[in-house]
């Protein structure tokens, strides 16, 4: 399965408490699309988000994101794990 | 140990292999800075890499990309995992 990494720049700050509450909405979402949100992290201060995923493509994981709570990520990059 | 996620834009596309070479320095070099390069992930057609890192500080991670290759990342964000 493909993997991408996202990136959503929200440039305002944020909170962990409402970014689990985003990604919580993702899992309940995610497996109609064939998506795996995988792991994210989060720079509060910063409001910038990275989600590492596993879908069929960048448009899946994007909708599991429209879907559930309807913060898109601003970049998506399809992405090789280092090793 | 504080945890941040580097961003590299390279723009132009880049090689597993090369970043897998700059990794290997990395690893070399970062015990003398009490810094851990932990995951990695690029698009090779973007130019894009994502560095998971801990470090005592920010600048501390840069020393040693400098250090290590002189490839030093073009943001750096300070970041909690989430769960």
């Amino acid at each position: 399965m493909p993997l991408f990494m996202d990136v959503h720049s929200l440039g305002d700050g944020v909170t962990m408490d409402d970014v689990a509450k985003a990604h919580a909405a993702d899992l309940a979402t995610q497996g109609e699309h064939d998506v795996n949100y995988l792991r994210y992290w989060v720079d509060e201060q910063a409001g910038q988000i990275f989600c590492l995923v596993e879908a069929p493509n960048a448009e899946a994981a994007n909708t599991v994101h429209r879907d559930a709570h309807g913060l898109v990520a601003d970049r998506i990059f399809a992405v090789q794990e280092g090793s």
